[in-house]
């Protein structure tokens, strides 16, 4: 139970000075605000489907990304994760290996293929907030609270019809999203904007020299994807004003179905995507 | 989604002013922090048997109560709680209705009833901690973190043969214990201290005037007590040093088995217990 | 640099059991999260006079306690403090000698002594808040932020001419309140409200037995009263739709001046007020 | 006192897209988590000087750094800070404009040129956290506390001969470092490691592509730096078994003056430094 050094990365010619997949560097690689990929992550979702208005949506997509063929086709989803490297260590320290997050969906297309973009993400913890600028994902600091899934007692919310499974996102103290689903029954499918993958911009901003722009692209490579059982409901979704107007510009226009489900992936990095014209 | 009130309590003749059953009081009784019981719980509980010294833990029993017939059992638990007052209401904002708790165990007697005493708790929540007060429940302020029950993936820990529950508890930015427990098998029974009345001292701090002492005794009362599926398994406790010194006084001499499950109960009151002589 | 123990009290003959200013009791009383008093506070203080409906902060008068001379004065007040026990010894520990209040104000009498009652009150540390219900001062949990006074820079607040001092509270993720105030220049004197004693209910919510009603009054003692350089300024005041409709009661109808002050005193105890009629 | 959008960027061809300064790109660019510089920092300090193994403190140097005319000079510096951009709109919302940071700082050269490089930081928000990855500073996250600049009563710091200041840093719920710092003293002139510039390394993990080793190096250009009134005392430094053992090795071998001062900066951006052999 002593606190668990990061993974060690392999030795390097010392005049290459301190080393880490990350900073901090330092003389052994240890400190590392972040392990190098995989990183292992297994959590409960609540996931809302919506539409919002598909110009609105289209403006949030960068060159290279496209509507798709449902335009306006979003989703908003609350997860509870808890996360390993390949080592395994950080489960051994449950105040290292769990966040919450929120995040929207948009359903788009890159050269024929369906994926998704993520045009707002929210966590608690700064490893993961950190780890999503890597791939380009665009989380930011907020306060997430999701129904937990609970087997027994009044107050314990069960997997079964009836049921209601809630979700709030508040940032700087102000409520900023409000979900709930109240379960009808199984469902056969994953929720369709979960299983696609996520197409992000790896925007660097610029300090000593301008960047490149647009950002490059670049998809999430993900593998051992499992769910376990899906449960459908009937759905609730509510944006207040509390952040900017391109935000607000992304507010349900129709509210879909909800969905509740555990979810399992291995992020393993990122493939880049080739911009419009390339 | 909208905020929800508290309970509003009965109309009484207007002269008796503001009203509830704690602060704030307010015209209608609405801005109590806390509802009136019952309180209904729901949660998951990593918990570990240890012994202490047996005249460490005879200091810390108020007159009235006694060791027991197996001075020195003592546990400590981890538990991550969903709850509720009899509307519900609660369960719509689950930034309200969540908290962590751990807390320790003394075995001991009242009159020749089995009971424990809880010399030391925590929770994260500041409605939970003044709830505690009201029982004599001696709850702090601590950052807890437990292993989450998942269900999917490689960083989702199972209840199953082999699986690790860990949980800490930091106070002002110090660790002050951390358990751990391998999972060996299912258990035919709740763990000895988890299943008996807690005795409490109903400490008010002197303000205006004196106050009684020593503290009247109390134990909650309590039903609709519901175990999911007991798990047991090898046991890891460690206590660092954070604390006072009468804290330290209750470490670990020796650890026993360790217990994984989830658990419900309603808190409906208290009973007033005689202290010794009455 | 050791964690600093609480200051221990008398001893007492061992029959007595464990001991305590307040829970948790131990054999030491060195456990106690609360020592008792004198405590000591120095703050940094942002307040904003502003009035209500008169018949809506009668309403929050108990029996014993009247509107006084100026029916509908009220006051928001953000403050900053520091504190210590007699021993001082909490100064050397920053993470348990800090805390953030945000409290509302209404004028009122008590058998012709003007004093001042707190309907709402909100701190972001649990040790404060707990000493707030042993005063009868109605202490909740909040995110607090108030501007610093700075000294140098671009981005550091002066009390000077012209400067921005603003203040906001969040409860459980909703903005509930902002004040602004921009200096006009020096005032001659402390603002009305916060010069005269607060009239409190000692509150305690029934456990094992009915309690009075209506809850008895008492009075903050304080001593060494020390004000800084006080400015004054124009002012913004705004409640936002986040909490019940008795606390929407007491929102603005009229903002007046705006104070921004250092504030030191010690809270030496309570005196016990007659109630109507005794 | 409506929530301020971040500065707005200049328009675009609309086929570039979303943009910002940073991650999440919008349409407008007001969705931006990171304001562009220069960002304006007014802060109070508390630093001690000290010195570690100089070959520990050669082994955090990068290529193109060297330990400079005093191996093994350091410094642990505790800051709170209110900051802005040029628009000065942060500080209408506390809650976005305040951080604290713990850093330390080792003395180096560069190509002759007296330096610091900071091989840990941490903070307790996640924008400055975020700006400090742009910059190639290290910051993680932490709770990190200390003494507020009190003017008045017992509990209030003021900066005078014997006054304590102190600070403390824990990480994931394990207390790192403590300082304190009793003055006894105006000093002349700042402390000599936070009067040069700080020469960071601009790492980025590896997503889709292998990275340049080593990482670029970059110089911080600040401007506008304005110093309070100087205190200096007696001072102590510890760090605790919290974190890796390239940490440990930064321990103090030796513990030197103490520093008390507020400090203003503004920020604009990074200078390219030349690796060594370039």
């Amino acid at each position: 139970m002593s606190p668990a050094p990061h993974q060690a990365i392999a030795p390097q010619p010392h005049d290459m000075g301190p080393r880490g997949y990350s900073l901090p560097l330092s003389p052994s690689g240890s400190s590392a605000m972040l392990t190098p990929p995989p990183w292992h992550f297994s959590g409960d979702v609540i996931m809302v489907d919506y539409r919002v208005d598909p110009d609105a949506a289209a403006r949030f997509l960068p060159p290279g990304l496209t509507p798709g063929a449902d335009p306006g086709a979003a989703a908003a989803v609350f997860a509870v994760w808890q996360w390993c490297s390949d080592s395994g260590e950080e489960l051994s320290d449950p105040s290292r290996s769990q966040f919450s997050e929120f995040l929207i969906l948009l359903g788009c297309d890159h050269e024929g293929a369906v994926m998704a973009r993520c045009p707002y993400a929210w966590v608690d913890q700064a490893v993961p907030l950190v780890r999503g600028w890597v791939q380009g994902m665009p989380k930011q600091y907020g306060a997430i609270h999701q129904t937990r899934h609970g087997l027994v007692g009044r107050a314990g919310s069960r997997r079964a019809e009836g049921s209601l499974f809630a979700g709030n996102l508040s940032v700087h103290g102000r409520r900023v999203a409000e979900a709930a689903v109240t379960l009808t029954g199984p469902a056969q499918e994953p929720p369709a904007l979960h299983a696609v993958p996520l197409a992000h911009s790896l925007v660097a901003p610029a300090w000593t020299a301008p960047v490149e722009q647009p950002a490059p692209l670049a998809a999430s490579e993900v593998t051992d994807v499992e769910f376990g059982d899906i449960w459908t409901g009937t759905a609730e979704l509510e944006f207040f004003d509390a952040l900017d107007e391109d935000f607000a510009g992304l507010r349900p226009v129709e509210v879909g179905a909800g969905h509740v489900f555990s979810y399992a992936e291995t992020l393993k990095g990122g493939r880049a995507l080739p911009l419009r014209g390339e």
